[in-house]
């Protein structure tokens, strides 16, 4: 299936869980929508705390056809939509039509489905994959750098492996950084403030065997946990699990980093 | 004076002390070289955490003349060096001349000495400033994301303001993301893992009256706690608060970061 054809199955019904494994190929996104008040302060907050937020496409006020996937439409073609409000959780619509309006300024965020192919093709392959579950998220105490209005803590996904696995695990996923790159930490869960990675936040809890080390990677539901802890007015993001594919192709995206990065230099 | 004449004056040991308040209109920098084979480490790390590490240029190996101040040489234009062997702090030179290879690859870090002027023409002059001292700095427990070989905690400046004075602090300082942006945390320091801001780690110890509350930013220094944490082979930085002034004006990094945020929406 194409990236469009994934779009489209899960607009209409047809795919209705997470979207993992979906067009592999294919960039996946974490969806956030402020007032357009708050854009400037996500913007700043993405480029100070670029593992758990990296910037995929910050559209302008009202837009919701990104240039990362021509033709769609960001208000229907993600599976489950959450809905805040002064930052509570109150709805969790199938499409959000009728909330949009042209104040709105939508965020793409990189997410972990985007390197979870490559750790598979690694022969790696992450365990929630092959348990056919979604990935555990956790709330840590790992303080963002705060940006105006917006605060919070950093949310991580977690993936169980080997000790002798965890340096291959952390070669493969480093180039992904629009995807959070390599792991921030591994081992002990308390380090970042989890009590117990059995009942993580967010996703399904992990299934561990005895040598399994959590590897832990920022994740983009951490804009979530800043919409709680700023408490905004308003916020539209997906449900955990349910992405926006891109047209975006891993590789290009790839090629762009490196192109910017000797720009830079 | 220019930049070049701060340089000059530095290089011939006309001007001894720390740099904060030399050439207020231009960038300052921290210096970080690295051998080439951690270099792209070096450069994944600053991405990776740009609040404490805010890249403003990488050079190619074996280069001292950086693009951001032509004629001037890395080597012998800060006023103090550190040289550091198996992460142990080994010598502190004047200059680093005979250090020098081909394989070396410097790293110019953003400096908060960099807003120091701003905040004080906004009629808020940091404390330090206003006492002729250095400004007082903090190893946290705040973990960076690694990259690689790389690992550490985040290292703080600290500039004491009264509560209802933040915000405008906060606002003054945002637009500088070169020089670290709006601070990372005030209040309490044990929320940083700092357990008595009247001893810091770098710098001159703070003065603070009643009613101060403490407010801290990331700082550049945090190379040098990695180059610890991780026991680089070889490295070479300057002394804290030794900066290197750039040619860099303040006004044009802001219109270069302007440019750049608005090319990768």
């Amino acid at each position: 299936m194409t990236a469009a054809q994934v779009r489209g199955a899960v607009r209409d019904g047809t795919i209705a869980g997470p979207t993992e494994r979906l067009a592999p190929d294919h960039v996946q996104a974490n969806l956030v929508v402020v007032p357009s008040e708050y854009a400037d302060e996500l913007a700043d907050l993405c480029a100070r705390n670029p593992v758990p937020c990296p910037l995929v496409e910050q559209l302008v006020p009202g837009a919701f056809e990104p240039r990362c996937a021509p033709g769609a439409d960001l208000r229907t073609d993600l599976g489950r939509y959450r809905v805040w409000r002064n930052g509570e959780l109150v709805d969790r619509p199938r499409h959000v039509r009728e909330l949009w309006s042209g104040d709105l300024v939508a965020f793409l965020i990189g997410c972990s489905f985007t390197f979870d192919h490559a750790l598979a093709q690694a022969g790696l392959p992450p365990r929630h994959s092959a348990l056919g579950r979604n990935v555990p998220m956790y709330h840590t105490r790992v303080p963002l750098a705060p940006a105006g209005r917006l605060h919070g803590t950093m949310v991580v996904s977690m993936r169980p492996y080997r000790a002798e696995e965890i340096e291959r695990v952390r070669d493969v996923t480093r180039p992904y950084r629009i995807g959070h790159g390599e792991p921030v930490a591994w081992g002990d869960p308390l380090q970042l403030g989890i009590a117990d990675v059995l009942h993580p936040d967010y996703g399904d809890p992990p299934v561990l065997g005895p040598g399994d080390v959590p590897v832990f990677w920022g994740c983009g539901v951490t804009p979530q946990s800043v919409i709680v802890a700023s408490a905004l007015p308003f916020a539209i993001t997906h449900e955990p699990g349910h992405m926006f594919v891109t047209d975006l192709v891993h590789a290009d995206v790839a090629r762009r980093e490196r192109t910017r990065a000797a720009a830079e230099i």
